[in-house]
């Protein structure tokens, strides 16, 4: 039951000449791990793995596995190939990560088909000594989730579920009807996490989880227990902050308002733009809206 | 409050021959007017309004007006330019149409920016003798929706509310944010009605409520008794149904499921495809499905 | 050989209120009449067809029949129902119409198949008593042409071509390797006239030529006669002009442009905005370039 | 005048297990280097570069080198991030590179703003030795290339072209008609090469020229001495091979007929689906007629 509860995907704090902040990673980790999480995840989207060096990425891992010896480990290892894919899950693996999340592969976009992405998944739980969950998110890699594929997948004994971030419900719904209820799909996508959650999603993997650990969490709670009442308006207090840090203001958005909120996000590595020095005031009423309805 | 609950937008039926079957609208309508539904849509996308002669419309509001005098009625009065628009609403009111749902010009796509619509649907408005609900549907005109639109036109005394079929929850949930409480935002959209509602959406305009009209009234009525685990087992045995009715077949396929339910469904006008004979077997289990989990 | 040479889609000037200005329109076509074009187009999309009313539609027609009497005259004649494009296709044909100019349906955008499209086109040339075009724009529609449509219409003895807008010369160049030399494919996107024309196209529907009508047959004809290197200067000072009023302002800039070279573009009906007032003086000498390169 | 003519992107052909097969990439490199080649590209998107470990691109680059030591040898550098970029294309520098081909950065596609990639490029460029060159492909990477950034960059002293391979003749002759003529626009893209040239192209970089080198380079020459009517014959000829190879049957398919043609290209890397059995006999004709036509 690795995803039910919430899971910040954790980002990567980078020096402002654009080296990587290990220190500040591992003193965000300690913070969070205050939190009942679910666990968390290392090497996601808003870890910005696509800009890290592989030994980069190893060293996150490791520091992670260090921080939290006993919370579950969840580590982004899709690459474009799929023996890329299965060494650096390996990797992990030896690295002590509990389980990998694989992203669709996603540059030959018109090759990618259901069945060669049914067989590169296949091919990485085989090979695999981790339990794999799967991972789609459209608005990075441009490819649509064919609705069949979790349930063509869900009898693999290592494919444990999926992180959908789409934000579409309607597919959300589809997916979780086709598959056995053993096989956990969580929404990666905080404006629809409460929608998802009543339609059966499992949890949620959070970027704004990382700045308002306690609403984000507080927001599952009010679900789990049936208190649809608080759980709605938390969920709105949340939601003006979730949408400021991703899709408004993007990853920096998202280091800012750890910054505000006492942690240490750090610069983003370019060419991702830094936030203005406005979003810093747009940021703080929204984090204690938001914190403010956790109560 | 006219949108708090289901409306079912009436399907147009066709003689083979593609020529307009009003005694079965009649019919249908008669037979719908039995449940409990919030109101009636005519000459929505469901009803093949685009493939409509502008008599043709008249004709199928005076006949709907006729057959539910007390009943709220809500007409789709949207053209591509605003003066044939503001014609066409006049002319629906005239004939009895208690409102009017409007919408979003898109031929022109790149035109359309926020503020051509805005002057467009208040232009509307200013001309209306009956409240406008502004309607956006992405699926057929290929026009996202702008954000902030909604909040820019909620003020004027005659806009109303919405009627939102994207299924992107994320806008539905910034677009409810943004306008008063009066301002009812519908859902058009099956598979995430039930989602939708516990965001805050006021009800559902929904294809399927032709063909399973007492499913799609108990998951209102048990989200509105605040059960939710009713709402969400009738959601689940609804959601196939509604997906074939719409995405999977199409307005020909929801004729069909009318056909199996007792209703007439009747021909879809060319070039619309009719539905494959196979079609009857297969939405038939989905439809007892369906009205089985209504009690 | 209809389509061999140049075609202006005649705009629709209104005056400010909105209303028809059936003056001005002749007053243009008495004036483009003096140039050698192969053709005219009346309600194509630059002829805001789309916002217009049925009698405003034949009345055009009618004006354009009688003030270029031995003219080919093509007329835009799609509807979304392939009934409504039958009847308007006899009526214009009534009117004295040469060809119909038949727009793909769109509304249903995933239900238009390539079969519903060829059921649609074969069923309007079946009824037709005039040569039929097939008229793809998929900036407008949001439907992109099915590749093999063409050649499986071409062998129909009414279906005498296509104008293709999308600019995509991959797309063209399929489509004309995959009809009979007899089958005119006209390009219907200024910007790649002429490399169209140099890959086969037979020859242009472009807006530009309301207002450059002179650059824009001094560019086929240079190609005509195999004189390459005048053929792209003219394109180098045409595409400025023709960007600009289309993608760059649209149809209210196209109509300022008519404006400046001393026709009367007049307004664009609501809700297309008009365009800036600087759009004038943004447009006068990208109008005396393209003019000046005609020689 | 680098880009003056036509340039293979070389495949990278693998053995059946996925392994790097780099004598087979040799013995293409030999074969090839006998015909007229403007240059050759390594780290191609045609080179599976995506799936590549680092260490295999960089043993593929000092291969090449070795071949053809004479030659313009182009390398693909992009990285996600810009100093991953600018390590990466220091190394290709440091083993010979001529230049280096730098592909758009996308996975954070909303993020990548025209100011972003400008600042991305620039710093790639201020940090290179050797000529940089920019490459957009947006059917790979999902990101349209902003059409001012070409001519915002083509001041930098070391960034000396482009390769744009959307096939969009409209966006083509923008960016041509925006930069000084020393800056070189290749077409990417065979199936518009041919009118890419008529509007100014410098050249093309085609992964039609692995398999059909004399065809590809014949069209070239032709138009290159003005005769319009044979490249016109080489092109029709040309381009149901290109779109097979490409769109039809992507770089596995490039590779069986790099195989039909004595070449070696070996497998794909997974999950690039091989190509079924049949589309040898399909492809076989289609080069024969290429070749053919280069007489």
């Amino acid at each position: 039951m690795a995803l039910r509860g919430v899971i910040p995907p954790l980002v990567t704090p980078f020096r402002p000449d654009g080296g990587l902040d290990l220190p500040a990673f591992e003193s965000n980790l300690e913070k969070l791990a205050a939190h009942d999480f679910a666990g968390f995840l290392v090497l996601g989207s808003n870890g910005e793995a696509a800009g890290l060096e592989a030994e980069e990425g190893l060293s996150l891992v490791a520091a992670a596995r260090r921080r939290v010896p006993g919370r579950f480990l969840l580590v982004g290892t899709g690459m474009e190939s799929t023996r890329g894919t299965i060494a650096f899950t390996r990797q992990a693996a030896g690295l002590g990560a509990d389980a990998a999340l694989v992203l669709t592969p996603h540059y030959y976009k018109s090759r990618m088909t259901p069945e060669a992405l049914e067989r590169h998944f296949a091919a990485v739980a085989d090979a695999s000594e981790i339990p794999v969950y799967l991972y789609s998110v459209p608005a990075f890699t441009g490819l649509p989730w064919p609705p069949g594929l979790a349930a063509a997948l869900s009898g693999h004994p290592r494919i444990a579920g999926m992180k959908e971030s789409s934000g579409d419900l309607g597919l959300l719904g589809r997916v979780i009807a086709s598959v056995p209820p053993t096989f956990e799909v969580a929404c990666g996508n905080a404006p629809v996490f409460y929608p998802a959650l009543c339609i059966g999603a499992a949890g949620g993997v959070l970027a704004v989880a990382n700045c308002a650990p306690r609403a984000a969490l507080a927001l599952y709670r009010a679900f789990a227990v049936g208190d649809h009442g608080r759980a709605r308006l938390i969920h709105e207090a949340l939601v003006p902050l979730a949408s400021a840090v991703t899709t408004g203001h993007g990853i920096a958005g998202l280091k800012v308002a750890m910054d505000v909120a006492g942690l240490r996000g750090g610069s983003v590595r370019a060419p991702l733009p830094p936030a203005p020095e406005s979003v810093r005031d747009e940021l703080r009423p929204l984090l204690e809206r938001a914190e403010a309805a956790a109560g």
